[in-house]
């Protein structure tokens, strides 16, 4: 298999493939913020108005001028005027002069002259106007000031920013009701193979269900993409880069999941090569699963090869296919979802090969690394119960000829 | 406040609040297999036939007895009589007896008579029916066996388990096309707090607009539930009791967020006791933030009361809300997505409490715990912006003191 002669390392792999590709997503969409989760932002946003937009307590106790509280103790406390009572959700009526206090709940807005809060367990009531204080306070202590949250013009998200729980609550925290989010990027699925046939039907002896075009395409949604199915192709060159032709025009991506056999692998590299420049990029990684895995870049859109059987191709779709839909939706790059564990068994491995092995994840007692096992389920790479029963993947370097029981390692959750 | 006195730890209480929901979501429905990512399933799997349910080749090869390759070697290779090519996706019209063997792909149906694959490498076609074989393969070898990947009658899938890409892909492979999933739980929120208002309205001075609503639910749809909000209700008890009925009668638990003065807090309380039966469960935790936090249970459903600051709101919905919605799914428990980082500063903490900061986490270099930093983000936990800039919370136990920069810690991503 003289395309192997020169297997390139998944990471440089993945570098080479991404540096090929400038077809970007330039459309966007207006949604509304609630429904913005998991989303892209396609702009910057920028605080319309400062966040407070007045001074708010963050206690339960009394809106005084610190000046007055100086000194104050047990001992020899402050005695403090009671001009009222702040209202919630409204501005106070008054203002406090030298000597005076008004009560303030947490939230509520501090009255002009007032630049502190005394919390209500250092006070006692003691006459019906009058507050004795047993602790000073220093300007500003108790309070949030106007934009400490956000400065108005402040730019408080940044194009890219996925949408979580706290990003919705803070643009809705602005009166920001809508909001444009990148498109969703769409990659085409193509499944060869003369063995392969829809789920829905019976399979005859030889034949086998698709499988990729499903696993695949959840790990597109998964990523923030939609998948589109292009359904099964016979092995045949014309149809396959007709069917991959018309894949890439329509989407944003194409990914062919080869048939199992030799003659599919090298008619995917063919039809590659035939939809635009400059083509294949690398045929072969050295990884395993996955070492037949063919990265395209066609006028400055992605095809990716996977190999035909389902561990290898859904492995190589987390290593090669959800970093092209990120860069795709210009996503800044976020910290991935991974547990360290401590290793149950010895596992060997190729030197300069990257060995991707799944893992079983079994805690014992309380959260700590050493009380976590990472548990290598030992499997043919065509069996996809292997991966359905993974709670994450485990990477063995190329620079390692293996991993010992016991060794704290790092798996990356599916 | 006397309700504070007897503050829980943030584990006890979520345990003696899990143990009193008896309601369960009894409804499920069936959906097709593809649009079931993210759902957990409502019913055992079973495999319905063997997968595979032939015997293939794992390589690209020959078909043989291992018997006549016993013995064979570089130097003194065997010699096999080579009578077909197995068809992809077909049954081979040929049977091997002793001294034959047949052309096979990956996937291939093995032909009766032949029990493993000699793979291509070890091979030269000497003569147009005659192959040199040299090395040895035992019995079963580069072959998957039917029923390897599952056995007919099996439980592929149990109850209670996620729907993620392997999943999808291993009952697609099974002709397994639509599946029985768990109703998503609806979750009422209800905000009270007489300065609280609609985002869409303009705030005068001393009002804020409805952050916690929105925060929450999204953090709901992201565990797998649906958010029903039912608005800010004003700070009176009559009320808040028909708003917090309604919800809990139309969903399957309620979260109220208090405004932020004590009376409204105290509210809450009153309500959930008003609802049913144990009602309080916990009135104050001993974290930050999050020490207002309540926790009800009336009449078997879970009526939890919030602060109405929003880093407090939704720190305390990741400890307290996700939990209850995953026991509503009855999802079987998985591994959170954590990370372990190097903290960047010292940071103190009173002992007995449990502390959760905001955390941005660095990654500097390559992928090891040392070389991601975690950075405290410090902010007043009314800053809503402290949590949108974060990647995720820094738990310190409450046995710690605090933490000292340079030490591992985990942090859970949000």
């Amino acid at each position: 298999m003289p395309e192997f002669l020169t297997l390139l390392p998944p990471d440089k792999a993945r570098s080479l493939l991404l540096s090929h590709l400038s077809h970007q997503i330039s459309d966007s969409e207006i949604i509304d913020v609630p429904s913005s989760l998991g989303r892209i932002l396609a702009e910057d946003i920028i605080a319309p108005h400062p966040l407070p937009d007045f001074q708010r307590s963050t206690v339960d106790g009394y809106a005084v001028r610190a000046g007055d509280t100086h000194g104050a103790s047990d001992s020899l406390p402050s005695y403090i005027n009671l001009i009222g009572e702040v209202p919630m959700g409204d501005a106070p009526a008054f203002e406090i002069s030298s000597g005076q206090c008004a009560l303030i709940h947490t939230g509520g807005m501090l009255p002009d002259g007032a630049d502190a809060v005394v919390m209500l367990e250092y006070t006692q009531s003691v006459q019906k106007h009058e507050i004795e204080i047993f602790r000073a306070v220093a300007e500003g202590e108790n309070l949030i000031r106007v934009g400490e949250d956000v400065a108005q013009g402040q730019t408080i998200q940044a194009k890219g920013r996925l949408m979580r729980p706290a990003e919705i609550g803070g643009l809705m925290a602005l009166g920001i009701l809508t909001v444009r989010v990148v498109r969703k990027p769409q990659v085409g699925l193509i499944s060869t193979g003369d063995e392969v046939i829809e789920p829905s039907q019976a399979p005859r002896p030889g034949q086998v269900r698709d499988v990729n075009s499903f696993t695949l395409g959840a790990l597109v949604e998964n990523s923030g993409g939609i998948p589109k199915l292009y359904g099964i192709v016979p092995d045949d060159f014309d149809t396959l880069k007709n069917a991959a032709a018309k894949a890439l025009s329509e989407c944003d991506m194409a990914i062919i999941t080869a048939g199992s056999s030799a003659s599919t692998r090298d008619m995917t590299a063919d039809v590659i090569r035939s939809l635009g420049e400059p083509g294949v990029l690398v045929h072969g990684i050295n990884t395993r699963p996955g070492k037949p895995t063919i990265l395209g870049a066609c006028n400055g859109k992605a095809v990716i090869g996977l190999p035909g059987n389902p561990v290898s191709a859904l492995v190589n779709g987390y290593l090669f296919v959800v970093p092209v839909v990120e860069k795709l939706l210009g996503a800044l790059p976020r910290p991935k979802a991974t547990r360290f564990a401590r290793l149950t068994v010895n596992i060997s491995s190729q030197a300069g090969r990257e060995d991707w092995w799944p893992v079983k994840l079994i805690a014992n007692g309380e959260a700590k690394i050493e009380n976590l096992e990472a548990d290598p389920i030992f499997g043919k790479s065509n069996l996809i119960f292997t991966l359905a029963v993974a709670d994450g993947l485990l990477r063995i370097p190329p620079d390692a000829t293996g991993l010992s029981a016991g060794e704290i390692v790092e798996i990356q959750l599916l």
